[in-house]
């Protein structure tokens, strides 16, 4: 029986193996759910220990452990270290689940579950795609590692240290991450950037105490102001950053990545119905999708200062403040990015008031595995060949918790592949899996294998 | 004897009568002072009773009450209305005081006590002043009503309809207002200025919600950089209101008026000193005291939006909020300028954004006595003859709360004369009253009826 025919035979099963793993209520972020969390980590190391993997292990951290298994037995292929998370966002606002969130429900070709795409569907699929390559030929192509974090949903706060700790049993030739999703229903993605991301909060301040407005309006400087001309110092109304040497480094589109994005450009009506826009924002010069994807941005995240209560307060605030951040791109260094920030501040800062720059811990680096590089070709493959179509070669705007730790410390290159849809509801109610997708995801997981053990180390 | 000589006579006494009435914790805004205010308009009512008021009254408001008093037995001659006020301000930080409160101590020649100056104190100054030519001359040279309130310290939400409602018993031809202050030891002031007020909340909305900033940044409109950019489109950088027609009204500074502020420059040094400020702001071509009195402004009160709690949240808000608000100098007009500054609004909003501008309700008209009005003038010749030297006419950048309803009701010019000293510690730690002050205020106050009686109608 070839792995392909196995796996046709073994849809039902392979349902209700991942409703089993979704029964188990794994919120990480509730610390009320700790046994729950580690329950669901002992539940997939038996998995994995039931299908054939070997070496199973629960690794602690300092929250949540990730579970370990690995196949070994195939010399002088590359190795292959398989990324998910078993761990669940929260399920509030309940009322509006139509099931009990881990009850999962079949529904009109829908899985209905919390975490059914986000991501302990995707786990199994790579766990069935391995049974039925361990069932079928008693062997994988190459040898592959598969770890399940528990922390994802919580921002990943252990996992560098754990990829450093165990950079040793982790070592691997190419890194697979299975937590982005397709385009849409037949057009699978291949995810090859990501942004990378700097943090601040910035302080202006003016006076050491907030004023009457009466008695000294007119000779106060006055906070907000100040900080309101600093904000349209650092970008310009059309969305360039004015910041001397932000853009420097910043690696062009290339034509057919401008191309890749084209295939999927940004629904702009449907985003402006959607989130009651007056409209697009952004840098000139480049399409929606191309500033989402392959330009770096600055922007607010949050602004406070003086009163914000109800009714009036006749004062001129002492101080104001704000979050500001940058997303990334490659080729742009968040420690360059932040001194930038730093001087310019300075420079354009208004005499009549003191700035401090505070970076927040947390920055991550662009990331970026070329489109042409023979791990995301073997991918296009494998999945062209399931799918019958053109992967697309797509950017995610944000960031993925592990994809740095892992492609620092072990120095591979990663393909960050996934198999649902972007609109299975993660995070929300209703979270839900597609039953097409899900089937067709794991053929597409057998088949990866098959085209990484392919890649030769000059190609 | 004379008036000066029966003042001379009894310091002693006029201290012990304002101590014993400075013990009363009239503390306006503290529910469970309630009581306590009460009894301190019962204490001031039988006081005006004593020293021979008539009329003797506590008049309810939907607050406080406001204690009467008047003596109409000068027919022929003027009627003034005195306003003062009974209540105080809280204590906190208690811990701050070297001595309680509501104990009064002498020391340094200063009378420490809540209340003191602000304004027991200039209350005790008018009635020790009435009881003088009461009790030396039988009689006062013009006809005198006296009022106090209870809730200046809380914002006088009650004395504009107070006012409305009493306006035929408050009836009078001028209004004296004591509680304000000298600029100095030797220097006595009549201020003959407030500025109005008018105040709003601006809201500006990009999205219905919040947005993760990887995914959306770059192509969301950010609505704390759109709030920046109106701003300084409301404001330019060096201080002048961009606003068209804000400055239309506004009525120039004579060269009396630019000489008489000279004589009282604001002290930068000490400001700086004081609040830390890098350096004063304000509108270009004005001295810093001509901008706080003299000018009108536009001032952001308060400002906050998406995220601002601890460490990084990855959003662009959905929307950014902000209070401003102008003071206002004569001719303008509050519903004029509101609507000027809605008007300019609409013309520079970020196309990306939707805002809102909603008027708080509470605004005030700018107030002025013309410098050369008569009731000014004799104001000066009294001061002068008391203090020796030459009052300064100065303004006062904020508002009085009574002083608009009063004009308005009465059609009655104002005239606003303190007489204790302005670092008298008002709202703050050991509050004090400078004893030379309080005793020459008795006589100035005395005097001030003889040259208010001399005004001819004609003059």
């Amino acid at each position: 029986m070839s792995p392909e025919e196995y796996l046709e035979q073994t849809r039902e099963q392979g349902l209700r193996e991942l409703e089993e793993f979704l029964r188990i209520p794994s919120i990480s972020s509730q610390p009320e759910r700790t046994d729950d969390v580690r329950r669901a980590a002992e539940h997939l190391r038996q998995r994995y220990q039931a299908i054939g993997l070997e070496h199973t292990a629960i690794i602690p951290t300092a929250g949540h452990p990730v579970v370990y298994a690995d196949w070994l037995r195939a010399p002088g292929k590359p190795t292959v270290l398989v990324y998910g998370h078993y761990d669940v966002q929260p399920v509030d606002p309940l009322d509006r689940w139509t099931s009990p969130p881990f009850e999962p429900v079949r529904q009109d070709g829908q899985l209905l579950a919390r975490g059914s795409s986000d991501d302990k569907g995707q786990i199994a699929v790579h766990w069935q795609a391995i049974d039925a390559l361990l069932r079928t030929r008693d062997a994988l192509p190459l040898n592959l590692k598969v770890i399940a974090e528990g922390e994802e949903e919580i921002g990943s706060p252990n996992f560098a240290e754990f990829a450093h700790a165990e950079r040793q049993r982790l070592r691997a030739d190419f890194v697979v991450v299975s937590d982005t999703s397709m385009v849409r229903k037949g057009l699978p993605a291949i995810t090859y950037g990501l942004r990378g991301l700097v943090y601040f909060e910035l302080r202006v301040e003016a006076s050491s105490s907030d004023l009457h407005s009466g008695s000294y309006g007119g000779i106060a400087p006055n906070p907000i102001q100040a900080l309101a001309e600093i904000v349209t110092r650092l970008k310009d109304p059309s969305g360039r950053v004015l910041v001397p040497g932000f853009y420097d480094r910043v690696r062009p589109l290339t034509d057919e990545e401008r191309a890749e994005f084209a295939r999927v450009p940004v629904d702009e009506k449907e985003l402006v119905a959607s989130y009651g826009f007056e409209g697009l924002a952004g840098e000139p010069g480049f399409t929606p999708r191309e500033r989402q994807w392959g330009r770096p941005t600055l922007d607010f995240n949050g602004v406070w200062g003086g009163y914000q209560g109800a009714g009036a307060k006749t004062i001129i605030p002492g101080s104001a403040n704000a979050k500001l951040s940058c997303r990334l791109v490659p080729d742009q260094d968040p420690a360059e990015v932040a001194e930038a920030i730093a001087r310019h501040l300075e420079a354009v800062r208004p005499s009549t008031v003191r700035t401090s720059l505070t970076q927040i811990a947390g920055c991550s680096e662009p990331f970026l595995t070329p489109l042409e590089h023979p791990l995301n070709q073997a991918a296009r493959r494998a999945l062209r060949r399931v799918y019958g179509s053109e992967p697309a070669f797509v950017r995610s705007g944000g960031s993925i918790g592990a994809v740095l730790p892992l492609h620092r410390e072990l120095g591979a290159p990663c393909l960050l592949v996934g198999f649902v849809l972007p609109d299975s509801r993660a995070h929300a109610p209703n979270e839900r899996l597609d039953l097409d997708c899900f089937h067709l995801g794991r053929r597409a997981a057998a088949s990866l294998w098959e085209e990484i053990a392919a890649i030769t180390p000059s190609s």
